[in-house]
């Protein structure tokens, strides 16, 4: 029996409509999806009725927004969409995964206090899949910015969280790799240098496949599945990421409008673009906060009924893999080897 | 009286032909261009015969190989042009700044070594100029890799010195930002929350132009001239803007030549599109080592002629500015503001 889908459709920039379009395309695209909606009764009702009983509501009109402050917000709004979403999933057994457009800050503080960490791990972290130059291939940045001053062993536990999840994921031993400013093993900073050395003892154990320091102009080649960083630099690297992608798309726009000929070539590939763009920069549609109990997944707040749907589907994949159990263990077995007992 | 740029014609990965190349070009585009170039002089001395007194040549064929540890290769070479030409720069008074394309680390490493540092600073750092959405506006990126682990004095003379550098080079009170994961002043790590704290104090006293925090997928937007960061995130954010760049540009190469309408597209911008590469991408031709007594210029590693020409270019803009002077000043009324006497 698949795991239910619970969904604070108040989050986000766009609001409910657009929240309620793409769960009911979700709902219609597959047949198996059951999901828990949280928001306003009056409005979701009429809107997933051709559903039946594969959607419950829960009737909230509270939001907590964007420039709250998370902890107070979540005290304060104990009858929030995020707080009733969060509690769904954490009391439910049927419920698999937690979906949110709306305040980071909020979901991660929320999912932290709510639904709680894995037993083992010392912080949850996020952990988008990126696109590559490799059609189909994305690799996982983890983390991309829920934590700063991360030590090492908040490093490694990063690793062997994502590690866990590409391996349930269907990925037949994951490349994992350090993001770094040089390919030499003591090459980087202290946290870096020092992850390094835990990451291969991992390695030499076969607890995982650690393929050394790889540096963030190298990161579209697809040489790894998983990208470990502290969140600060994670945060950097996404948004360079982004903000460039941004950058060079509007540069080719212009120089497409520039004169009549370039014009006529724009027509032409215009469109072509566009839809590049989509498929490979959107990909990035949703982040699970891993390393909690169970999955809480936040969806960009701007997220249009297109990426809400694609996020679903996201979240079934991930709503039925028991990450907890192979999480703790994975942890269990890294442990000694970290510690330096029985190394 | 301009000062002599002194050139280091064998690093580089293409060699002393292509090093030569851009040299003789500068100097027919510069008639007030003077040169010492360290190199083969068998090789260097033909090429350079009509311009007679304005080059001089000191011989060697030694080149400090990328692969050598830098701090060995400085002592075990002497005779290396790298060594030579810091040397010339040092000694004499008639040279204003010197140029290589050679080992990154042996160019830091041998300018600390052989020039020293500015009075009072603490480390030099490296500072290109990277591009922006905005014709013809740059922002200088400081540190991009040389400085790993900064502290929060570290950052704070880094914004000085570039602050200094952007006012010599014409800029009128330079916007200074810190490279942040947020907005708000209580965002990121232990580092840059004390970072902001200081540049706050600073700004108050009218010492520099702080504009706050700045995120990675902003900078392109030219609300900044100067983007202060550790070198190990500085070193991400370049390295992920390089490499975000060529994957979009390949993939909109890619999408141009999908189908015979998209080719004919693509006749029809390609060539603007390299245009715009070249123009923008690299702008960023050469990074000055900024803090030593006097300009150490780096250029990439694969630096073409026209690349070397630009940077030369760059160096002369450089070579008479007396940085170390106006560098010097600017720390010392700073002091008192950073340690908290007489704030």
């Amino acid at each position: 029996m698949k795991k239910k889908i619970v969904f604070d459709c108040l989050g986000g920039d766009h609001g409910l409509p657009a929240m309620l379009a793409g769960a009911v395309t979700a709902l219609q695209k597959n047949a198996d999806l059951q999901m828990v909606l949280v928001g306003d009764a009056e409005v979701i009702k009429p809107a997933v009725a051709p559903f039946g009983d594969r959607v419950e509501v829960i009737d909230t009109k509270t939001n907590i927004e964007m420039d709250e402050h998370p902890t107070q917000a979540i005290r304060n709004k104990p009858h929030s969409s995020l707080v009733l979403g969060l509690e769904q999933l954490k009391n439910r057994e049927d419920c698999g995964a937690f979906l949110s457009a709306g305040s980071t800050g909020a979901v991660l503080t929320g999912g932290f206090m709510k639904v709680g960490r894995i037993e083992g791990v010392s912080r949850p972290a996020m952990c988008p899949n990126l696109p590559t130059a490799v059609d189909d291939k994305t690799f996982m940045l983890i983390d991309c910015g829920a934590n700063m001053d991360c030590t090492p062993t908040n490093l490694v536990h990063f690793a062997i969280m994502a590690n866990e999840y590409q391996k349930a994921r269907g990925i037949d031993n994951p490349r994992v790799a350090l993001l770094n400013v040089g390919t030499e093993a003591a090459k980087g900073n202290e946290v870096v240098k020092q992850t390094h050395e835990l990451l291969t003892k991992l390695h030499d154990k076969k607890l995982l496949n650690f393929v050394g320091n790889i540096e963030a102009d190298q990161v579209f080649k697809a040489e790894a599945d998983i990208v470990v960083t502290d969140g600060f630099w994670g945060n950097v690297l996404l948004k360079s990421i982004e903000g460039t992608v941004k950058f060079v798309f509007k540069a080719v726009k212009n120089i497409m409008t520039q004169t009549l000929w370039t014009k006529i070539g724009a027509l032409l590939i215009g469109g072509k673009l566009k839809a590049f763009k989509r498929a490979k920069m959107d990909a990035q549609v949703a982040s699970i906060f891993i390393g909690l109990k169970k999955p809480v997944i936040k969806m960009h707040g701007n997220a249009d009924s297109g990426i809400v749907t694609a996020a679903i589907e996201y979240a079934m994949s991930v709503a039925n893999l028991r990450l907890d159990e192979r999480i703790t263990k994975a942890l269990n077995k890294a442990e000694p080897v970290l510690t330096g007992k029985n190394a």
